[in-house]
């Protein structure tokens, strides 16, 4: 009895392929399904019945949790899933949760009714044991809750490449802002692996976090303001979001604060702006579009009742621009 | 036999929430839903069981079909889109359209099949007459097809209040670049408005325009870059996004052309990175969260049967920054 692997070997294709045209899923094209048919027909191959019906089953519908899909670091990391997703054949939701938790109880409940197939979140409010006691397909971006698989870029290797660029650009009085870290984040790992870096070479660097419902550029403005006020002979600052980092060019030009001649500048993420920005901006760069294709995959795998690994954490690179 | 409008008024409440009351759908305090059911005991009031039963068959889903939810206007809109949307009860469905015609058409399908409410168009790549032919609810942002009412900003009006501003900031040399004016799109009204104020004052601007698939920051350079080394007086530009006058800020840098000393930009949309940008950009300010919030109500209207009219216009403003 040929498998689907004998099918997809001897048409040349691979077994993501067949299973696509088994299943009437993705874009495949005429002539690779007419291929795959007949080589089908030829081996006489008889599709797993139970396994089909499964897939038939599902609502082919994610949906996508996060603070704001007008973040651009969002919006990007969104349109990523998005295509993705689709190419494998499911439709995306999208909920902005950030002013409402019962938004998001209601994409749980969907998930628990099976009118969504996964939920991707880049954000959550509720408590994690809401969360604990599901057994369906969640993937979470930069969240680490119980057994819930998460996908996240090296932030601790980011905080290390922003610290000793600061260092070998001769900056000897460094500060850094971030978010607030008593939240349990993945992304304060990229504050620990700058602060570790530059106590090891023996600096301690001035530390700013901002509150946990900063998100108005205007909170941004005030709170780098004064820690450049407090703190004049600042000369090397990491931000940990390149939208921080754009607030403090702003406020830097306001001040008269040449960048990168008085103080250099390092952002996180690499959203499209940093590179447009005037002076552009030097950040430590996410994979987004592979971070979102993995996000993806592991929602479907778990939709296919496979077990996945629980820990994803992609490389990051820093691209140096202007600013440094 | 008393009428929604009458429980309404007895309420002191809009008929919208009475019928979100009755659909349960929105969210509606626990003190104004048992006032309403009060009152609706009280007079007697029976609710229309067919109006209901077809307001049930809805899947409170809705399509929304843009050229990708990376760029920040279509990010900001969504976000807009989705906050209000989810407020009336409806889920949104994203689809990023612009390398793929053949997903275009599964919203489109999906809405024949009554999978989705409706679809909010903000990019068509299909031929008209696929839209045309439906009867079910589609509104178009900055689009006109056949008799699918479209909201826009008031797109003429913006081009003659940049025309206006650079001619009384003294500007004697204008160019004006904007995407290919030979699409149907409402945004040309952008440059008709800007280039016939000129005319009024016997100005002729440079115009570009950008081809039709020019969406990368590269390209945007190149254009700008060859409009200033053609032109090298021009000390006047109106540019018909803000991501464009984002890259001429760029550009004129990267040549030592001091803004706005030398040369005085405005941008359109307001999006979140036109002040945030350095120096901030001038700008045409789309009403934004109205024009979503409009175009949410109008596919309500539309899937309960209701008539509505066709052209909705909303009034811009002049934003002025740093770079006039």
């Amino acid at each position: 009895m040929p498998t689907i692997k004998d099918v997809a070997i001897r048409a040349g294709v691979t077994v993501t392929t067949v299973s696509r045209v088994l299943n009437n899923r993705g874009y495949i094209s005429q002539s690779t399904r007419e291929k795959v048919h007949r080589v089908m027909k030829e081996m006489h191959y008889q599709p797993n019945e139970i396994a089909r019906s499964l897939t038939r089953k599902r609502s082919m519908m994610l949906g996508m949790i996060i603070p704001t899909i007008a973040h651009p670091f969002f919006g990007e990391l969104t349109n990523y899933i998005e295509n993705y997703a689709s190419s494998l054949g499911y439709k995306l939701l999208i909920c902005n949760s950030r002013m409402d938790k019962q938004k998001e109880k209601e994409y749980i409940d969907m998930l628990k009714s099976n009118r969504v197939d996964g939920v991707i979140m880049g954000s959550h409010t509720l408590d994690v044991e809401e969360y604990v006691k599901l057994k369906q397909p969640i993937v979470t971006f930069d969240r680490r809750i119980a057994d819930i698989p998460y996908v996240s870029s090296d932030n601790y290797k980011g905080g290390v490449l922003a610290a000793e660029l600061l260092l070998n650009k001769g900056c000897k009085k460094i500060a850094h802002i971030c978010g607030n870290l008593s939240l349990d984040l993945l992304g304060n790992k990229r504050s620990e692996g700058f602060i570790e870096t530059l106590r090891h070479r023996s600096m301690e660097p001035a530390v700013i976090e901002l509150g946990t419902d900063v998100f108005e550029h205007s909170d941004y403005e005030r709170v780098i303001l004064k820690l450049l006020q407090e703190h004049p002979d600042v000369d090397g600052l990491f931000a940990s979001s390149d939208i921080i980092a754009m607030n403090v060019i702003k406020v830097c030009s306001s001040l008269g604060i040449k960048i990168p001649e008085q103080l250099k500048l390092i952002g996180y993420d690499d959203i499209q702006f940093a590179a447009l920005m005037n002076p552009s901006i030097t950040t430590i760069r996410q994979p987004l579009e592979e971070m979102a294709k993995l996000a993806v995959d592991l929602i479907d795998r778990l939709a296919a009742a496979e077990t996945v690994p629980l820990e994803h954490i992609l490389p990051v690179t820093i691209v140096e621009r202007e600013t440094t």
